[in-house]
């Protein structure tokens, strides 16, 4: 048996409305609010995430959203409106890995697209696939592939506090976290710089590939 | 056999963004643009739906987005960039019908609902629901249920020609058609009453229960 | 409690290779195969289909492709390569329920559509929902709603040795069962006349709305 | 517009493990729990289930399983630790339509159904369309029919109450109610008997076809 | 085109009465049942798994639950009331590639967790994906990983010969093949035991990453 | 950020009827029929796919019937009446990536599997799963896997120009194409031989494992 890999380590401190709707209408468990604060830990093998959750949810008084597994990643989401019971939660889960929050990987940007005045059959082929809200075609499009996957999470809610935009799409698990955000042009690039200094300021170990 | 009952025939001379948006992204053929005309056929028993279609698509320069069967009624949307090509479509389906625009039955309001400042667990019901954009905490909801179904997608929009308001849900198919829209309270309530008052405005047959 | 209604009892001696392979394609239990003997039977209230099923399976050698319940009705198709066990599974069902055959309801027809050089459109729209084989452009499409549902695999069965046609869609369940088959007009006439005329031939009681 | 009707006010005291644990597992909202207190509230027309859903949550410290729209009718489950506060809250729902408990919809049984000694493929059948734990051939099985379909909940609850049985599945929307629970023969027929005596001890209005 | 790699060989001699059910449950084809032999056989590249269905099941008298391909490997799976029979269809895959059973690679345990006294929440979301029987909270709970995956069914099948556990989940394809076991602590602990030791009698080639 | 790989580039210059009919049945964009000219573009990291779709929509007269993103890849596919569209739409998509056509990666077979008379019960799995027309027992089976995934619509269009088989499936998405042919023996050979063909003929970049 590997010893697991610390992903992701992601804590937001109040989250946002559309992103909060977003994780709520998308996730199986308790349902997070605004305001609230969350944490993501993301793990390899997958199955770790099993053991994480069930020392998180009796560390302290928080709630998870969900806890899934993917072909090769686990993924946990826990919330409360207290930050200090999601911290506690957090660090009992590193003590037991005993690892401290600089452990996880650093977050990668893998790519960025930026498109103004967005084609009305692109806007109609991610309103199919997305789970946010609807893109309104001629609007500017934000599309950011971040790993591991779980930081999207923190990309995207700073996004949303430093800019008015909409959310169309986050999706945090896989090899390849993805956000999808629109609006006016500029202020769609307030949400990119917003998102891209959040990740690069976080610390961390270098990926492996 | 039973002669077939024409349930719904609405046409929309300029479908606005939204509404444009939500058929596109739920519907299965041909993708509506905001701009176009477009025509709601609704029919029992459901299969003549069929024949319609193929009279609709061959009479003029028409393209469908969605030709269903539910379970007992038929619903077909055809659209085009010039409307009348689309009146000359519905006319032929009329035409092969033996009936006129007002041989449909007229539109009943089954109920509606005025919801302010909607509580976040609510709106979180109604986002992993519905498949327009998200409904925000704190908003106000106008819900709408009519019959026949499909003249929901008349009143929806009316509703947003006449009020900024945000899409939330349409559903044309059933027994009751529905819709959701959320904003301001002084905005969904310019919304409801536009929507009210384009359905009131449409002549037909009282539907016999 | 109301007393059980028998609305559809049909036994197919011989399963036509499309028709089975339909059933086959979509059905949850045991495989059918082209050649087996089946029967369907559906029942109201829509539970009584648990105890026909049980009543069946314990009677003689044979097995279960489905059994559902739908919103009013519960649908039973049981099947076997000796047609006797079929017969005799059928007919322990019917003892339990002091029946015989014809007292179940009469298959009624609903709607007929023949459609010759189907437009491009309709057939996609056709071949987004159906899970049969696809419907080819230019092609004829017989479709039929049948009344009480499950009547309709008598037809498509009796359509499929009467005439070369492809079979798009089989729905046995709900308030209609409907069949959608094409090809050549003059094979799918051939077709739509073995239907009708295998319906008719089927003794019953007439339904009451 | 119509004036709504209580199709079902039921009110459970403490929610059993395995019925908490079925709802939790197939609702979208907050995770009800063993041990908690429930109502049930269904209403027609569907949309009514809206303003009763806000009221609700605005009068007291409940949260929502679901909220949800078929075809004719809505429902609303709300729960909390505290009795009193589902207690609370439906009352406010009933001072709304002025209307008290009674003047629900009483509930009627629309069929049972017990089976000994389970067929292998009947159980496989079962196994592919429940959502609660799986049911092994040779046990007994009592499957029952309710209208209004939300009584099923009530029914379920004092089933595992009162024996050591499996919930197979729960089906609370729609015309009918249904319940499927497996176990020994005896332990069955405990359970058929204190659902139906729950069932039948609840007062209310006649239903009107 | 490279030479196809035995991934899994996995014969299993007696189906246990919840793995069966499971399976029968999960997969598309015919249905197996508790007492039956199976075969599991997994294949890269993916498509193999054609060529190999089509031997089995023309060497000898088989039937398959599922053949299913997904990003990287085919899975097959058949079964028999005959012991013989099967190892007949697998001797003939075999055959056919030139291999010997231990040719196939060696099962590792990726991962394994033991969780007591499984908080309500954690049991929810396991509960919403599963589909197994529900996991009750306050049980215990074993994961196992297990990479080649198809592995994960000897693990299951020997637990449940071993100790009196529910099966909450059994995933078979992919990068890794999952169980989740709930029960009382004792008896987990047995299960767990008997799935590591059978796993680890398994000879086979080491897997190359 | 990694530059981006161009994994396909491959132009169809018309349709064929089974292929299209499959790709529109399929797809969520805008309907390709018969006769068309397409072309598919898949990148890597996936999320390029989206700044192609908006240099290729804005640059000529195309439309897309799909833009997705799975794991690692992003899939891209735009058609025309007019071959000239497409091809000056892939140009603008290539200038932007300052690259030719041959920079595109070169296709190379995974594996093929050549299945006569192919067995009733593994017709049965296939049909379960297919999206395009059903398999009938007997027939002969072709299954390719190709890698990049979307030169497999290349394979696939040049098989039903040179044979007369049925399409039971395509997969152009992930780390393998795959398709599924079937036929009489000698037609599913040609169809063979001319997909293989096909595929050498490409001249691009050797992949990089």
């Amino acid at each position: 048996m590997t010893s697991p890999t610390l992903r992701t380590y992601a804590f937001i401190d109040r989250m946002q409305p559309q992103c909060a709707a977003h994780i709520a209408a998308t996730s199986p468990g308790d349902v997070p609010l605004a305001g609230m604060a969350e944490l993501y830990i993301e793990m390899a093998p997958g199955n770790e995430v099993f053991r994480a959750a069930d020392i998180a949810l009796k560390a302290a008084g928080v709630r998870p959203a969900l806890q899934i597994i993917e072909r090769e990643f686990g993924l946990l989401e826990i919330h409360s409106e207290q930050q200090a019971e999601v911290l506690a939660s957090g660090q009992a889960v590193l003590d037991e890995l005993g690892m401290s929050e600089t452990d996880r990987i650093k977050p990668v940007i893998a790519s960025t697209q930026f498109i103004t005045n967005v084609h009305p059959y692109q806007a109609q082929l991610l309103n199919k696939w997305r789970k946010g809200s609807m893109m309104m075609p001629g609007q500017s499009l934000f599309v950011m592939e971040v790993a591991p996957a779980a930081y999207i999470a923190v990309a995207a809610n700073e996004a949303e506090k430093a800019a008015n935009i909409t959310v169309i799409e986050l999706r945090a698990v896989g090899r390849f976290g993805r956000m999808f955000l629109s609006g006016t042009e500029s202020e769609v690039q307030s949400a990119r710089d917003a998102a891209v200094a959040a990740l690069e300021a976080m610390p961390g170990q270098e990926m492996k590939r």
